[in-house]
């Protein structure tokens, strides 16, 4: 019998999670039945909407239970296949979460060809995360040329791809990013106009000068000081679509200070904001358009792409707190298994 | 020469706005040159959105300078025409502000047909307060039959019709107002399925009830307890138009409080809400579609109206004070001067 060695959300955190609530578990290899499949992980997918997961109460999908194996998008190899469409070999996207094998039905499964692009792609900038940054701009920020797009998180696996897609509609396009050689990166790797550090202390003077006629899109990965400091600088009609708000993911209750939610909902009646929240299984009608303009913007090297390969799923968990934190260079992997693909 | 009582910004107020503010002045009735035309007042539309007129900072649009005539749209008749499109006797919309006789150019001026409805509804059901219900609907609420709409202020010149046109589009309507004759004339005179009144005590529980289905768009006009109440009960999805939020407009500062925008942030990702401001006049591009259906509805009986009527100029400063606490029944009119068209 080989060891599945997986890691559990054995108890629900309060604030970041960390050993205690995600360990590490030798579980057991499944058998396969009719109609399975059983694939073993090269890659697993790290991604902030997993913090959502981990709480009790419902987000826009269901939790994992304590006890369970977490649950996450991964890259893997099939091992051993009872169905028909796939065989031993072939490599596949799936929803194995944070184990070293899993076992399938055939139907959630997707052939990977690495003669078309690195199989590890298909859960970064050909995956959710690109999806993502495609759909969330497309269909909220509509930006137009000339106009200013702000995108935070700018470095990550989201922002990344945001922003060059903002580039190629010929847009003003200004990251915000924790670190200087995340800035620096954006702007020499992925041609952002501009990026400035948040945690900089004249962040707010930065992003002003950045963007001299104000903001018309920001894409919201991370809410605390960056939106605050955004929402100084919109412009009428300014989009804004809420991707997600990685600066309180671990908030333990509703912070003390003066109640801002007054103030904002009245500077969205006078500068008439458009906010709106999105997940982007919401604009799966849109998949094929996507498949189609980024493969071939990543093929003719439009849009580029960093990843930042973190080995061994023993190192899932600080990984994950490294993400809340921002630590990540680009889209974050936790190398699983070696990638036959690439010898 | 003749007398022209004005009310005059005399000084810019902080919170309600009170006759220290707000003074009856007597000018003169100017002298009408090439190309004008004197208006007499009939009707003054007093309107929420005049309290932003009234402080310094630039709103959606400019603000009254201290010294002048209050601005406001009019129904009037034409005393006097040096221009060739208007003679004498005309009834005409104009912007003629807070005051017996205006001087007006050509251009800003609207003739109105008594024969086809009654004029003041120029400034009401058929002018802005009707076109703004109108295009926040559908261009941002986009109810679909069988959805829940709620409606704030409901008894009032916006609300009234928002509720009318959302039963026309085949949904349930739940109107929020300040009274129980108020809702009861909402329920009885407008078809809307129930109303609630936000004083009570059990306010939450009764909305909640009224909303078995949870509510798919919210049109926003007052904020405070009934947009806090309105946020617990949203569905995935929901859309809210931000018209107004009239509870806030006498605000003089931040209340202090538990930071509630960071988890109405998290709520509008979550749920996938549509926030968005306007202002009819962006959507002046729907004016034709508006002239066309608003007036069949009206004439059909498929929308109703009421108008609250307060004879004289020198009680615009009380009436307007009322309307910012919700005392209004219906559209909120000044008759300044006796209507010829009625006779």
């Amino acid at each position: 019998m080989t060891v599945n060695r997986q890691i559990i959300l054995a108890k629900r955190p309060t604030g970041m999670p960390d050993d205690s609530n995600l360990q590490l578990n030798e579980g057991q290899v499944p058998e396969v039945g009719a109609d399975q499949v059983l694939v073993k992980t090269i890659y697993l997918s790290l991604d902030p909407y997993m913090r959502g997961r981990m709480n009790a109460t419902k987000s826009y999908a269901a939790a994992v239970e304590e006890g369970n194996v977490m649950e996450g998008a991964t890259v893997g190899q099939v091992v051993e296949s009872k169905h028909a469409d796939f065989k031993a070999g072939d490599f596949v996207l799936a929803r194995g979460g944070w184990q070293e094998y899993s076992l399938e039905a055939g139907k959630g499964l997707r052939k990977l060809d690495p003669a078309q692009a690195p199989i590890s792609t298909a859960v970064g900038v050909l995956g959710m995360p690109g999806f993502t940054a495609y759909v969330g701009l497309e269909e909220i920020g509509a930006p137009k040329k000339g106009e200013t797009v702000v995108v935070s998180a700018a470095a990550g696996a989201v922002g990344q791809v945001v922003g060059q897609i903002a580039k190629i509609k010929g847009c003003r396009v200004v990251g915000v990013a924790g670190a200087p050689d995340k800035c620096e990166h954006v702007v020499k790797q992925y041609g952002f106009d501009a990026c400035v550090n948040y945690k900089d202390d004249d962040f707010f003077d930065q992003l002003k000068n950045a963007c001299p006629n104000g903001i018309d899109v920001y894409f919201e990965n991370v809410g605390g000081k960056v939106f605050d400091a955004v929402m100084r600088l919109v412009n009428d009609f300014a989009r804004i679509p809420v991707c997600g708000r990685i600066a309180h993911y671990n908030d333990t209750g509703a912070a003390e200070g003066p109640d801002r939610l007054v103030g904002f909902m009245g500077k969205v009646l006078v500068n008439r904001l458009l906010i709106k929240g999105f997940i982007q299984f919401d604009y799966i009608h849109r998949q094929a358009d996507f498949v189609r303009d980024m493969g071939a913007w990543v093929r003719d090297g439009k849009v580029k792409y960093q990843e930042d390969v973190v080995k061994g799923l023993e190192n899932a968990v600080s990984a994950f707190q490294g993400l809340l934190e921002g630590k990540n260079r680009g889209k974050l992997l936790i190398q699983v298994s070696d990638d036959p693909s690439l010898s």
